[in-house]
């Protein structure tokens, strides 16, 4: 036995593994969670890896036959059928891992040359003498004219308020943070400013700590979103807002302390010193609702067709007006928003994507309760939301779970075989989005499912609670509890969910008058969409059927969307742009909805 | 006897008055509180009145040998020696009335056109529809650029927060309140947008309500400076504000809970319907440690040497950062500064008094416990700010008060015969700063006392506690009352404190060059100045040798100046020029200061 140093990158976990292990034994051994739902035996494909540096064992038949003549001539393998023969570097694709891990490798690279909206400027003020009595102000922007050419602006109230001791005590010399021409805050001169991008989510907040001069992230968080304590879906929480002022005035609260909070933390994470104050600008993102429900905007029209939002421009407002605790002279800039249910979120996620920026056929959707599409038509934009529902979070399905240990996340079927993988390799408890989707595509090839979804004959088909259901997992191998199934009614609740995406699709593709196939990228990004096996979303139509290479999965662009807007002048104006004109679709208005509706609910 | 209406303007004073009763005894009759030293006997021609319309007795031989010919042809007449021959109505002067009544009729006229900085634009909105799903935002600007031509600018966050509920409440018609490009107030149609203007004294505040569209004030107040309870002077307040952030705060919270009662008072005033919340711009002025105080900036530095402001600049403050119950998303703009001890009350008087726009020699001093002085040398504008201490409000002095009944206010002194006139004719109890003045000008000019201030023989004077003290009211004349005296110390004080003034007046005309007789006009603001007899001033050497008819008293500029800020865009480009321009000299710093300060103490 040779020991051999194997390094899985970009989650860096390394260490020495035997010769005579798998790659995929290698994985496990350093706690790598790959995909593999065959059990190691090469059939299944998930377990794909990409040799970066190394000697690794010959090519096998078995990995010859599952991956494409492209994966090969790009060095891909199966990590259950290569062994290594050397020290090797080897590159995990979101794919291949399981969905707790895929999320901290998931988002876009932030890449934009660093072009911050917040700059900072480093002067030395000369100190008012009895001849020259020059007042504080009068002597800063003094400074600011002589050593940065700079036109007098305006100073921040909070930063008058220090001013004259901060400049004595620093000894006339100081570094000051410019938003515009307003000084936003003031500090000693070796002060790294520093910028807060958030998306909230619905249902989770990711928060990312950057360097304002370098554009680098510090440090990053994810933590769930408070209001949920108010409703799971923002429908409900508009409802509760609108019950009075001070539940209106609660929900804010807790979005605003948990985002203080957040601050904090991302300080302490953060390697070099610190602190919020240093905080002189904030990008925050969110769907509408969310949006509405931060700034305590009126959110009673978002629940009423035909559902506008009160704004739709972006803006800046300051830290202390929301409560939020950084620099008190800070603006939070908000993206704008496209429509009542095309929110700033939205927005970010197609700056993320630089799908504004083609000139091809580009369609970009963030899958979960409501899903936004976004068709970019060789240079024209048109958005549309689909109320997708909460199916894929495990709501309405029987055995549903959101994506936690035990989750059952990928399943294969082979007539009568079937093999599954669960987060953690946890025993399994329940159906996660993703496995959700594989096992009605499967249930579907396998011809369980016929073309409307009606379940037909099965050995593992049985009748219970007088519909029929498919056992995935029966009582005896859960040990007595209930057995895992999915009912009837569970794939009918996936159609529908299913139906609204592709409906969205093609209310786009029609509305541009082009056919589906005309698409040339499918940019799926959000948690969820990162999840999912593009080739069961195929099969049970919930996508069109492309070929493969044309879709990408990128997981939460609407974060990576909103650092860019807070480093970048330019990428706030291409916000600004695809906002004014984006040629929104509300589907409700769309010729013949029912009609289509129904027709989209098919399977494949 | 017969009866004719007598009509005094313009305190608006009227009624029937019998034509055996002189003018004088008329303006009694109708408590107009005309001052008269001499009792009637036509020898203090202090009762001076313009005769506008009727007929009047024949002039007199007194009127004649104590009136100008230049007086004598615009109708001026002797009220005490004058009786009505017809209806009459007569202009007084505010020279001649007693000081509280003085107050009421003075300050100057605001006479430019209506600019407002924040103005009005009905719009009449299209509602959205499912096909035209506009955000409010968005429908607001276009109704703005379609009905106005205005490009969009931004809204303040309170005004969205009730922005979709009050379009569709207005059922979307609206009045918009604009600041530059900002919409910071939203109503009905009808809404008429109100501007306050403040003018926040040392001791008294007065206040101003204001129509932004016509200009028009509908209401006045004044009332005390509410810190006055944390010190009498602003160095005081200083000392307060600096022991701890929490009395920083509570002067502050004193200060603005004042202003938002006066605001809502002056709108309860208000003839027509008018709220605190449909006050969309407020103007402020005060000195510079007020200015501060007010905005809660630091001012340990106007304390020391050398005495610098936080801030020059004009400012422009959210109403709710400073806790003002008026529009919550109304600007407080403050005037600029132009150094720590000459304020945007002083250029607000500048402004007032139409000071920077004259191609002449022409002074303006606002007479106060501090002094400040402009002289704009053919329009080349230098200030400077001279602690002429609190004698003229009574302290220091040992019968010194303020302006209050009883007070002497004017004096005579012939020989041996000594006549003076009290505040309401009410018994007298003490000395206010005009009465004082007149004093030691009688005594001087009645060898009582020496060019150095020394007091001689005169029968009034004797020793009292090791000092010489002159006798105004004796003990039995108060029925067994201490004597209402005045000690060689009381007029060391004043010395002192004239002394302060007239070396301003000294620099300021030194460092242009220039001597004191090349001064073309003498504009004297503000309540005390108001009350002085210049002829005593200048007998003093308070005030340089100069024809009389080079002097103007105008009362309260600096609230007339805070109004023109409000209503005129001009202005206040003006304000910024005179501010940034203003030559600012510190009066420590003047070589041979304390030689010169002793020459000026001298008497004429």
């Amino acid at each position: 036995m040779t020991l051999y140093h194997v390094d899985f990158e970009p989650i860096g976990r390394r260490g020495d593994c035997s010769d005579e292990q798998s790659l995929l034994e290698s994985a496990r051994q350093l706690s790598v969670d790959l995909v593999s739902i065959c059990g190691g035996m090469g059939s299944c494909a998930r377990c794909k890896i990409q040799v970066a540096s190394g000697q690794v064992s010959e090519l096998t038949i078995d990995e010859k036959n599952n991956l494409t003549e492209r994966e090969l001539a790009q060095g891909y393998r199966l990590a259950c059928h290569t062994f290594p023969r050397s020290d090797v570097k080897l590159h995990v694709l979101p794919d291949s891992l399981s969905a707790p891990q895929r999320t901290q490798v998931e988002g876009l690279e932030v890449t934009v040359q660093p072009d911050p909206f917040v700059r900072a400027y480093d002067v030395q003020l000369t100190p008012p003498t009895i001849d020259t009595p020059v007042p504080d102000d009068v002597a800063l922007w003094h400074s600011l004219a002589n050593q940065h050419h700079l036109q007098p602006g305006s100073i921040d109230l909070s930063v008058l308020q220090t001013l004259s001791q901060q400049l004595r005590d620093l000894n006339w010399q100081a570094r000051v943070a410019m938003s515009e021409n307003e000084i936003v805050a003031i500090s000693s001169p070796s002060t790294r400013w520093l910028g807060l991008a958030v998306d909230i989510g619905t249902t989770k907040i990711a928060g990312y700590l950057v360097d304002l001069e370098s554009g680098k992230t510090l440090a990053s968080q994810g933590l769930m979103n408070p209001q949920i304590s108010y409703g799971e879906d923002v429908v409900s929480r508009i409802n509760v807002a609108r019950r009075s002022q001070a539940d209106a005035e609660r929900l804010q609260k807790l979005l605003v302390d948990a985002l203080s909070q957040m601050a904090a933390d991302l300080c302490a994470q953060a390697r070099a010193r610190a602190n919020p104050t240093d905080i002189v600008e904030a990008v925050v993102v969110g769907n509408t609702a969310i949006h509405h429900l931060f700034l305590r905007l009126p959110v009673e029209q978002l629940g009423l067709a035909p559902y506008v939002p009160a704004v739709r421009a972006a803006l800046d407002i300051k830290a202390r007006d929301l409560g939020l605790q950084i620099a008190s002279g800070a603006y939070v800039h908000l993206l704008p928003n496209i429509a009542g249910y095309v929110g700033a979120d939205h927005v970010a996620m197609l700056l993320a994507t630089r799908i504004a920026e083609s000139n091809g056929i580009v369609l970009a959707l963030d899958i979960g309760t409501n899903t936004e599409i976004c068709l970019n038509n060789r240079g024209k934009l048109t958005s549309v939301s689909c109320a997708s529902g909460p199916a894929f979070e495990g709501a309405h399905i029987k055995f549903g779970m959101r994506a936690a240990p035990g989750a059952i996340e990928h399943l294969l079927l082979t007539n009568e075989k079937l093999e599954y993988q669960t987060i953690g390799n946890a025993a399994p408890v329940g159906i996660c989005g993703s496995g959700l989707l594989d096992i009605v595509a499967q249930l579907k090839s396998n011809g369980v499912l016929d073309h409307h979804g009606r379940m037909g004959e099965h050995p593992r088909v049985r009748v219970g609670n007088h519909l029929r259901e498919f056992v995935i997992v029966n009582e005896q191998e859960r040990d007595g509890l209930d057995a895992i199934t999915l009912s009837q009614k569970d794939v009918r609740e996936l159609q529908l969910a299913k139906a609204a995406i592709r409906m969205g699709i093609q209310a786009l593709v029609e509305a541009n008058g082009l056919a589906e196939n005309d698409i040339e990228q499918v940019i799926i990004a959000g948690a969820f969409g990162t999840f999912i096996d593009v080739s069961s979303a195929i099969t049970i139509g919930m996508l069109p059927p492309l070929p493969l290479e044309r879709f990408t999965q990128v997981g939460n662009a609407a974060g990576t969307g909103a650092r860019l807007a807070l480093i970048s002048r330019e990428q706030r104006v291409q916000a600004k742009r695809i906002a004014e004109h984006d040629g929104y679709i509300e589907l409700a208005s769309v010729p013949n909805f029912n009609r289509k509706f129904a027709e989209a609910t098919n399977l494949g």
